[in-house]
């Protein structure tokens, strides 16, 4: 598992905004932790639809799903109701089948919350790896730190 | 849409019990709306378990599935961190493809939501409805009313 | 309840788009029934915001909140990964500490659910009805049919 | 953070049984990976309870929440649609304010998922820690490894 918390850049296709409703929180009157992880996937899947990317696309013309095989998340600050949080998504590796995720959830520029997350790829009929459709070479390119710096 | 909110009879087959977790919750203090779509959902499908059916083979065997086409909801009273809530599945009618259940939650026997939802039962391929298999008609006959009372 | 369902006008202030993710969807392929609760209330807070009512700012500084209290749902048509979807939400009725609105889900234009449901503003403090402050007034107004045609 | 994945003891208490509905997949037809963190919540706090601490209690009586600070997790295999899903809640270590929980899910006593987290103890009023009650020793006690072999 990587050990080092990436920095992304601050590029406008990787970065997400979102904004904290009821849905989101919970008794203690704080996001509960769960949702910061559907909070990602939107995040992820609308930067990745931005360089031309889709799960649907992924599904319906390849019968491929992303899942998440290992995540690591560290919460620093809560977020509250009617928050608006920021996440950036950058990649910090990527295997033919596989790739690790870095995701950085700031509010008001401080960071919030740090998700780092291996996603798979697998072939729905049979939930066996299978290799990322090549358009994706660009998608993970231009998630990638050197190419936006 | 049926009118009347019917009382279901207490057999055990048709309740299940939940506790209310801060999964559940909002920042109101109290369990968010939606969710009790969610308990509903486990504890109908836990009272056709009972009953003989399951969801799991209406999917692999038959490839249909259950999906919620009317649904109305009455809350009356909030549920907090940690209530633990009854809810009791009773049929209203049945057709072909397509069933009207009534589902009373309840907390220390006051009466806290209800709900009436219609379920059609669609092929999985092409959405289109398609009739119960045979099997779930003595399911419908033992969560109707009188066959219990 | 009110019978007749809205044709919600189209001013942009009460429109809402979101894009469905896989947190979205279920094992049937489509968005689970529950997830639609949480999209409609995005859908009224963003609207409601536009209007310069905020939820944050009615708990923090009037220690009120909004709660569900009837809902009546028709699903028409299913939803899918990826689809985008429009929510507009409109006012049918207000009393003091109530009201109900009509939120229609299109796709492509084409009608696909429909939500009416009465809201009631409480205190947070004991869960007891509470006027909506003063400058709702005008938010309902703006959200009303007749305001905008 | 701690590194060994902890093999949990097979006492009742510390295990928890779930079943697996619609609401907690998703369109790649196998649960979504945030509900892992929902169902990890239910067990532990019901694993809790059992031990004679409640979530409510502590908030009611110590105005305490938990909050997860640091998480990590391993999918190893998918979940399905109806599975049982077994879970069992260790401690790793605790300290004043916090402790390390391993939650190993089993599903026909395979190995599905393993998850560590880091809960900590706040004060609901203004989110700073504080320790747990005097009576949670007892509870981290019994979840501990060597206590229950």
């Amino acid at each position: 598992m990587p050990t080092k918390m990436h920095s992304c850049s601050d590029s406008p296709v990787k970065t997400y905004q979102f904004r904290i409703c009821y849905e989101d929180t919970d008794a203690g009157g704080i996001v509960y932790h769960a949702k910061y992880l559907g909070i990602a996937e939107r995040a992820r899947t609308e930067s990745i639809r931005q360089l031309g990317g889709s799960v649907a696309e992924l599904y319906r013309t390849h019968g491929l799903i992303l899942v998440v095989r290992k995540m690591e998340i560290q919460y620093r600050q809560p977020l509250f109701l009617d928050d608006v949080v920021n996440v950036k998504t950058c990649l910090i590796s990527v295997l033919k089948a596989s790739c690790w995720l870095s995701q950085i959830f700031t509010k008001a520029n401080e960071r919030v919350t740090e998700i780092k997350l291996q996603l798979v790829c697998l072939k729905k009929r049979n939930y066996v790896p299978s290799p990322f459709p090549d358009n994706w070479k660009k998608i993970f390119a231009a998630l990638s730190e050197t190419q936006t710096s």
